[in-house]
């Protein structure tokens, strides 16, 4: 299984210009859309979405994953990631930073492989994805270990108290696992003292609460409605919680 | 071959975790994406379009349906619902109820099995796409018939005069059946009536008209515009139609 | 491979209903979304931009395109061009137009064979898509060969110097082939002469500047921003070129 982590959108053509070249290097291995819209440009912010949906992905599987504004850069190096039964296949800019940190490190690799064309701007297609189709099929490109890879030394902390994604409902997704909460905290947001529920219909109509959301992390919601209206909360918007 | 009819939007990562889950239980059926942007919470609205939708597949296809705001309460009862060849899997909260009624009633079961994991809030990737992928492979899951089940019980009209869907184009798609109307029937909508064409060519450039669209219903259009903008129709709006 | 290319948009049940049947009638072939937002009622414009990704698709692909205003009109007829080792299925319309010049003309089709239903506004679902599966699967339809079709009749220009489309970024693609530039060329567009650029992270942060992108068309861009806003810039605007 190869699945895509972009902020490419659903729009244009670069998701099925990636696809067409999966399609013709791996055509018997499933492909999954995981997210094409994480925040554009933003590595930190989609590493927090990134950690917590590669969790439940199975064993086995590929994880493309392309927010790349450095594309074409010499700084900015393409790397494998391994985490265990899973592999990360995309730039060393911070994207697999929290995900690796979580799994302790990971194994780094620098992909020396290369495509016979190689665009300036379109490694998610040009390179990371050949290198996905090869993994996906037991094959190994040529790289070189990394040691010190540029993600493992960014100060970002362990988790983000902040919207990292606002969803189609106008849900809240933040980057902060409910783990780290009780369920007797407030989350404090936009002036506003939340508490938790289990579940939508626990909450009355338009009710606007914090709960641990399916993938472990703390989400703000309306009960049938848009917390990001009711709230004026935002992609990036902080917050506070405790007692 | 398993269809997707969602609320979810394309937007996010819910679609792509519940076919993750699709991939790792049934890697080698079929997964269609019919529509993820039926009108959110509303699964009413959403039953006439999912009826539409459902004559068109081909026999033994399963139609995993998640429209579903009383995830987690224990009022919403999650459901297999056979309709001669073809199998609805989701929420017995209405979605289902006018494909059901216009099959006769169907075959209703509500489901017992339950996943080593359910979290409170997406029964779609943790209950109901295992299920679907098990019926896909001829696996029947722990049931129990349910003899009344509460989406036959809703007093839903069979038809529904109004904007059930606006499409990309902005054509307004209605939840009425096109053979309760004869051609020569006016439709009302905004103060307008619009006469019937057989195809866009059929009607001059910006002309608003009615039609039957390609699945059997009443669609309202406009040749090469936009029907909603030119009469400030949208989701909901309700019409008349006769001599 | 199928690689489908149509003005539907990802939302509603369009791409659905029309993979329902590929799956119906092709299951064991690929399926590759490459653009489903080409402009609306626009061949002329999408004419660019098909041409252009379909270099890129491997040999043996099968290309459906639907950018069908026309539909259900006599005028227009169903086609199969058969380019090198590529086929293009859909509408004599001008949507394959500047593929076929580029390929020094192609040998057209007109499509005879019928289904057993054709509805009048869907021959994406009812007419191409089975035509499509049956060529992906080595199967030729009933044709009869069209020497003069209506696409190679109109005088759209080689290259188009506008902005044929605009990505999630903020980037204006636009039909003009960057080998007609040299690198020194500027662009003048809203007022502005751009440079040229190699990639993103040649240009400082919010510079705007054109460069050829990854599919050898003319595109312009702002550095971790959107050029589409810098500019005023959208679908259809023109530009210059030259030293």
């Amino acid at each position: 299984m190869i699945v895509l982590f972009t902020d490419f959108g659903w729009r244009g053509p670069y998701i099925g210009q990636m696809k067409a070249v999966l399609a013709r290097d791996a055509p018997d291995v499933v492909i999954v859309d995981l997210l094409h819209d994480a925040p554009v440009y933003d590595p930190r912010t989609a590493a927090y979405l990134l950690a917590a949906y590669l969790a439940e992905l199975p064993s086995g599987a590929v994880l493309l994953g392309v927010v790349d504004p450095g594309v074409g850069s010499a700084a900015r190096r393409p790397v494998i990631v391994e985490l265990g039964k899973r592999w990360l296949v995309g730039p060393d800019n911070g994207l697999f930073a929290i995900a690796a940190r979580r799994a302790g490190g990971g194994l780094w690799h620098e992909i020396l492989w290369r495509p016979a064309r190689l665009s300036a701007t379109f490694h998610g297609r040009d390179l990371f994805a050949p290198v996905a189709a090869r993994l996906a099929q037991g094959v190994w490109p040529e790289t070189r270990r990394l040691d010190a890879p540029q993600s493992l030394r960014l100060d970002w902390p362990e988790d983000l108290a902040e919207v990292v994604y606002v969803d189609h409902y106008g849900n809240l997704i933040t980057g902060m696992r409910a783990g780290k909460l009780g369920s007797d905290d407030r989350v404090a947001i936009c002036g506003r003292a939340l508490s938790s529920r289990r579940t939508f219909s626990d909450a009355a109509v338009g009710e606007v609460f914090w709960y641990e959301n399916s993938s472990g992390l703390v989400e703000i919601a309306a009960n049938q409605g848009s917390a990001a209206e009711a709230l004026g909360a935002r992609l990036g918007t902080q917050f506070d919680y405790g007692n």
